[in-house]
């Protein structure tokens, strides 16, 4: 008998139908013995109908309020899929973000989990009871206030759970069957991993792969938790993340996967007086603004003007305020210009194994040549490489790497969607 | 300087456009130098919808999780108000039951209040905030889970905060100006009641006056809370109701208004052996059913075979359920017959002057005999007069008592809806 934490998505419970198959699930691993703490999303557009409420009435409702409106989402489900589970003949109790102990900093909108006490949890799995908790959402230790846990909260309040219960396993339930080795979609002969590694799937989530967020894993690897992402549609095992690349055996596969991202643009910042310092105003100006700034390019200062360029790529949605930004602080930091380039595209390799394999990058950099990708910006960490290239060359690039590092499974996936949803 | 209590009704925050008016007049209320305390319904029709989605998934939902899912309604227009009144440049905090200090029995979907401790409120009130509070729901003492407070719910919340926070009024808005003498849908004429005691208040709403919930009213009696029954559409004052019938003046109208009920059936048990206890087994049947009686008729009793017929009204939803109790205990209690019948109405006199002036009851009568109309089940209160006729005839009873007791205006009243809603 083990304890199984369960996320299912908004896609998962967004019809009466749906949360129906869910219960159905639920009670069959209760059924098998286990104890069984579910985390519900909102039901499908159930959140962004919230928002547009909130739109027609305030341009810009405050913070506290919005998180008071949004966690009624969870609350629905959450007695809904509590309801589906009693039909079936079992018992569920469902609790609220703050009843289940979930506490938080005060930041609206964009909570930190603190702390976990989930006493009322465990008293009613000892009572033989299904547990549900509404997803998402918390309150803080500090104003007693109901808060929301930002992007990928609900992911992250199932693994919060999962640590502080001790959980065997936080299973992650969606319309995917898992993690591949690339978007289906891009490349239909994408296989399934079985099992990738907290520092695989971290690499993954922040190069662009939608599957699980990055906070969530972050979270999963300090407390351990083993996270499976799996299909909430069949009964496939889908995919295991857990466990550290220094694990890993040696003859495992070299490459993981390959992720794409086309949410960011980048800004150049031309005729910068290359001096100490000046790199470092430019990066606080845009962190000022709240923008988290991707991949840095600084090109070889001009010498006869001792002037120089610098590129950064950026979130999408945040160019327009960065580049405001920074036309404010021109003055102080005397560039020339400002180019803003929506049309970019991210991919990036990930693999534990790269670290003791040299010439990755050099396979990496023939692979696009070949293609006819020109590389914009390079970076890498230890277990990934990432480049910018042109938007509508993006899905070559992504076929070129997937081929060359022979990542492809027998047949095509069966799903059409992946790693890049 | 006063502190106001506001409760707006599900009509009054139907939609983006009646959240945004009835901010207006909130903020215009704390301009006016008042601490504002509001108590908000569900929007519109979204409890019909989430207990249509509960049906959906369950034919008889656990209670409990009814109460996590219907709660979530309030919070979605409370937040709503408190964006709404932050767009007009005031400042409010919305609060749900429990983070409000609404303690309740653990009795789900139908909880009684047992203690307010309002200290957030409070604070938020002296820090300069518009408090606003979820209707409808609580938090048990015992359990800690959430609960919710039945029909008129969200009036009994608005005047429990008024008794807790002891504020000088508790205002109760709808769609309706006020109290009528009788509902303007049916007497054009009605005149609307300047002010009402409470007593009066109690027996318009026990005797089918839709504007204000008797429970709130008893409630507001028990802790001398002033409420005003007004309409969210207009300004006009409404309708005060406080006072005791034992304070208001002799020269004050003998008659205040009348109400009528098109809501009730009667059953009839014909034959029940006429010996002590058998009335007795028949109304514990049908209180073992967890059904209310309203008014009761005894036959004399047929001297010859010593048998008697027993006449009761009750809801019209709650005659099925009554039958087949009544029909279960057939052997027990001995009866030959039960006749049902819905085509039954209930019209009542009420007036706190009836006590000190003879002959309400006789021009009574001969007011329903000289239009033809039938009595037959007479009921009376100290300040109430009531009796059940055809259904059909029931307009033209609630008519002729109006115009006999000249409770009429010297217009037509200007809505199309009144006491009887």
């Amino acid at each position: 008998m083990a304890l199984v934490v369960q996320k299912y998505g908004g896609s998962s419970v967004e019809s009466a139908e749906r949360i129906k198959k869910v219960a159905e699930r639920i009670v069959r691993t209760r059924k098998e013995g286990h104890d069984v703490v579910v985390v519900v999303s909102a039901m499908g557009d159930t959140t962004d109908e919230l928002t547009d409420l909130a739109e027609q009435i305030s341009p810009k409702p405050p913070a506290r309020e919005m998180d008071m409106l949004l966690t009624a989402g969870e609350r629905i489900s959450n007695a809904l899929v509590a309801m589906a589970i009693h039909s079936l003949g079992a018992e569920a109790r469902s609790f609220t973000g703050s009843q289940a102990g979930m506490l938080t900093t005060s930041r609206h909108g964009d909570a930190r989990i603190t702390e976990v006490n989930p006493y009322r949890l465990r008293e009613a799995l000892d009572e033989g009871y299904i547990v549900l908790v509404a997803g998402f959402q918390g309150m803080s230790a500090d104003s007693k206030d109901i808060t929301t846990l930002g992007r990928g909260g609900s992911d992250t309040t199932a693994v919060a759970l999962a640590a502080a219960l001790n959980a065997d396993v936080c299973e992650i339930y969606s319309d995917v069957d898992g993690v591949y080795s690339a978007d289906p979609r891009i490349v239909p002969r994408a296989s399934l991993l079985e099992t990738v590694t907290y520092e695989e799937m971290l690499e993954l989530a922040a190069s662009g792969a939608k599957v699980l967020h990055l906070r969530a894993v972050e979270y999963a690897r300090r407390y351990g938790v083993p996270l499976r992402v799996r299909s909430s549609y069949n009964d496939k095992p889908g995919t295991l993340v857990s466990g550290s690349i220094e694990e890993i055996p040696l003859e495992n596969p070299i490459i993981t996967g390959v992720a794409h991202d086309r949410s960011e643009g980048k800004i150049t910042v031309t005729g910068v007086p290359d001096t100490p310092g000046m790199a470092a105003k430019i990066f606080r100006t845009v962190a000022d603004a709240e923008i988290n700034i991707d991949m840095v390019l600084q090109n070889i200062s001009n010498v006869s003007d001792k002037k120089t360029d610098i590129t950064f790529s950026l979130p999408r949605t945040d160019g327009d305020t960065a580049v405001a930004a920074l036309e404010r602080a021109k003055g102080e930091i005397g560039f020339s210009e400002l180019i803003y380039d929506n049309d970019i595209g991210k991919v990036s390799l990930v693999g534990a194994g790269m670290r003791n394999h040299p010439g990755v990058t050099a396979t990496f950099c023939e692979a696009l040549s070949n293609a006819g990708i020109n590389i914009e910006t390079m970076n890498t960490s230890e277990i990934r490489i990432s480049v910018i290239c042109r938007s509508d060359q993006l899905d070559d690039a992504v076929q070129a790497l997937h081929e060359a590092f022979g990542l492809g499974a027998e047949d095509d996936a069966v799903v059409a969607a992946g790693t890049g949803r």
